[in-house]
């Protein structure tokens, strides 16, 4: 899951305590085993960071300037929910847009045994408390 | 760039070490800055990781057990190539086939201030020594 998150707390943003905390607990709320975090706070301002999880990982990349923030949540099987994730970070980073892409990964291509690509599934755009725009 | 590499060396896909290094030198072959490395080994096989670096991010999935492995090269800047990343770690997985779309993050959408989204640029298939399908 693509997604971008405008309209933030900028404060939140460049917090690297409140970002990582932010993204540790987004993996919990999808459900994951969290196995290893790496962050970095950036001079003037930034946070870039990614959690690795059982189910593969997560990672931010945030503008405090812009309001803006990057999110990918990249999760594999039955038991976890990106979306989740995603709603729980939109929420905490106090977005009030959210720009979102599913792309399924590593699906095998027909009549190519063991030969994998992705396709985009949807995109979808969300808007103040997450309606969904359009 | 979200990239699915098939075909690969089980091996090399399982070696913490080697995966490592080569996202490692991944990262500095899109002469990128390198911050923090987080990577994981799965019991029975398979490995996770991920190269933060000043322009974003690099991660890796492996699953030997079917050659393949899921990689996004996640970069800013005119001065990093995330192409050049991707090719390297696709020779060092000695890959037979990869499957990689492009998407811009972060684009402001139009008539919408700092209100952030991104597009699908396009997506490749390359086989066999990068020669271009389709």
């Amino acid at each position: 899951m693509v997604v971008e998150v405008s309209g933030c707390n900028p404060d939140v943003l460049n917090d690297l305590d409140r970002v990582k905390e932010i993204l540790r607990e987004s993996a919990l709320q999808a459900n994951a085993e969290i196995l290893e975090l790496a962050f970095h706070h950036f001079a003037p301002q930034g946070v870039s960071g990614v959690v690795v999880i059982s189910e593969s990982h997560l990672s931010i990349h945030t503008w405090p300037e812009y309001g803006y923030a990057a999110l990918d949540v990249y999760t594999c099987g039955e038991k976890t929910d990106p979306w989740r994730a995603m709603e729980y970070a939109a929420e905490k980073f106090e977005a009030t847009t959210i720009v979102k892409t599913e792309i399924a990964r590593g699906q095998e291509i027909e009549g190519r045994p063991r030969v994998y690509g992705h396709s985009v599934v949807e995109t979808e755009v969300m808007r103040d408390g997450m309606a969904v725009v359009s």
